[in-house]
């Protein structure tokens, strides 16, 4: 496989590294991942995510899998356990969709698996840069702009989604403020983006959660850009928990609000946002501080807990949703505009 | 002066002593409080909080101070160190201003000062005792009831303002469950409401603030209570960073939206929420978690964080201001209630 190169993920003489975004911002180490086994693992500790990046992650593995000479059968197993690591995130299913097929044919054809991954991932940072070349229109001089969770170079094989925006406005030379929410329970806001932007050397400035509402009153934040784990063809989509209550307080402020996602993130099988499935994670991690973080309790012991990974955003608090073919807006996602781009024959192939 | 007792704060044989809820939930500790120094330096370390609890240590403070023999001068010196403790929270100054009153004559009346003492703090119980009244008619049965910071049993010398309501609903048998945020920065929420809760056996789950607006669009949520740090005599109020934004959701899902508080939470020299002054705290306790629940930084450092202590709620997102009196709608608020209640030349006194 050729090498391959992203901020959070690397593929260097068929061997695949991955950095542990567990460990950020206070290391930078990287974790060598040699069996699909070990990606699950390492996806369910979260030490690589965001929803493209995942299934980048998956994808390599796939084609070094292929390289390393398994057969059918075992690839067919891999395909499984992959799929089964983050239910919520459809890029993944999407992504894997595409090996089956191959793997649909007899004899396996090595070559071909070997080319999708390469292709996977480049094309997620083609992606990310079409998706920042149609957002960073929409930013103006002078904007404050509030982002969730994080989305960024890696979460991405590429500049980001929502990140990337923010990041291609900023090197057009565009004034702008970035305020990050922190993202309780696992504080990716807090941990990572502020870590990509001192990086970019972004002005940002960290926020819990709970205050964006009154930054939103006083007119500090002009534009909501938002990342989605999974966009529903009627627009409803899911993002990290907290993105739905930004999305109310954005629509009640008259802010504008985009999620932001690449194709792969449309779920084409998927009607609507009832029928997304929330994973719900540890309790630890609302009783306290439990993860990338550090570990903390500070409830009761035993505190009942309630701790959904992600909400789901209505279609009727979106502006417009950015993805790398343009911007949709509202009305044109409410009259199919996601069913005319994705879902004809070819699409998702 | 009388032996005195709250769930927070004790005077035994003329001694203050002073529940230290930095502590709180792991751990128990009373602690002896001997100068109005001290009393302030524990009031910024937040070991002792809630507007109305506040309020009363600075008066039993005061009294004591007076039983000790201090002269006027003296007396006028401690006022002024104490009313600098807070400056959000209105109830101490309105405190305060009484004691400042009878210091006015010459000499001083010392039992006046410690008969005051000792009223502030039985009226502070008995105000609690006349909201739980007003407030739990508002709760019916199998109500989810949202509730932001910690309003209970250790922020007053009685049975708490929004949680004394929830205590009282309980009390009549009706059957609800209570969804607590964990108000970050400090987590009064996860660390103090869910102590209080657990000790009065009232069912309860504990979420993220970013959780608060999902379960609002689950149905989850009949009803909001929150407390207040000041009341404007327009209705805008200021509380607990965080109460803003939950007022917007409920206003958005049509869910009630309660603040409580006791007459002396209502500043008549204020005429509206932009006039109330917000206190900024550490940068420390949002670059991780600093102070009550243990020390840890997960942003990058030296990372650039905004903490406003509080956040202020227009009247327009407030159903109605529960306090001692009684229920009065937005509508009454709007139409000058608080001016007809709170402004008669004897209120305050």
């Amino acid at each position: 496989m050729k090498n391959l190169e992203s901020l959070g993920l690397k593929v260097i003489n068929s061997s695949l590294s991955i950095l542990d975004q567990q460990l950020l911002p206070h290391q930078e180490k990287w974790l060598d991942v040699e069996t699909p086994q070990q990606l699950v693992d390492i996806i369910k500790a979260l030490k690589v995510r965001g929803a493209p990046l995942i299934a980048v992650a998956a994808a390599v593995m796939m084609g070094l899998m292929a390289e390393k000479g398994a057969e059918a059968s075992e690839l067919l197993e891999y395909e499984k356990l992959l799929r089964s690591s983050r239910p919520t995130a459809v890029n993944l299913m999407n992504i894997l969709d595409r090996f089956l097929e191959i793997l649909q044919h007899s004899p396996v054809d090595t070559n071909r698996l070997i080319a999708l991954s390469e292709r996977v991932f480049q094309e997620d940072a083609e992606l990310c840069e079409k998706i920042a070349e149609n957002g960073a229109s929409l930013i103006e001089d002078g904007d404050g702009i509030l982002t969730h969770c994080n989305t960024g170079g890696i979460a991405t094989a590429g500049v980001g989604t929502a990140i990337g925006i923010i990041r291609r406005a900023h090197e057009l030379g565009k004034n702008i403020h970035v305020w990050v929410d922190e993202t309780r329970p696992l504080l990716q806001g807090g941990r990572l983006t502020t870590w990509e932007l001192e990086k970019l050397k972004i002005p940002y400035t960290l926020i819990t959660d709970n205050m964006a509402p009154y930054l939103m009153s006083q007119g500090k934040i002009q534009k909501v850009f938002v990342g989605a784990d999974r966009v529903a063809m009627n627009g409803d989509f899911a993002n990290k928990i907290g993105t739905y209550g930004v999305a109310v307080s954005a629509h009640f402020h008259k802010i504008p609000f985009y999620p932001v996602a690449p194709y792969t993130t449309v779920d084409t099988q998927c009607l609507t946002g009832k029928e997304i499935p929330i994973e719900e994670r540890d309790p630890r991690e609302v009783q306290g501080i439990f993860g990338a973080a550090g570990e903390l309790r500070w409830s009761p012991k035993g505190c009942p807990v309630y701790n959904p990974a992600f909400d789901v955003t209505p279609i009727q608090l979106v502006t417009a949703l950015v993805h790398d073919q343009g911007v949709s807006s509202q009305t044109e996602i409410i009259n199919g505009e996601l069913n005319t781009m994705f879902n004809a024959p070819e699409a998702g192939s």
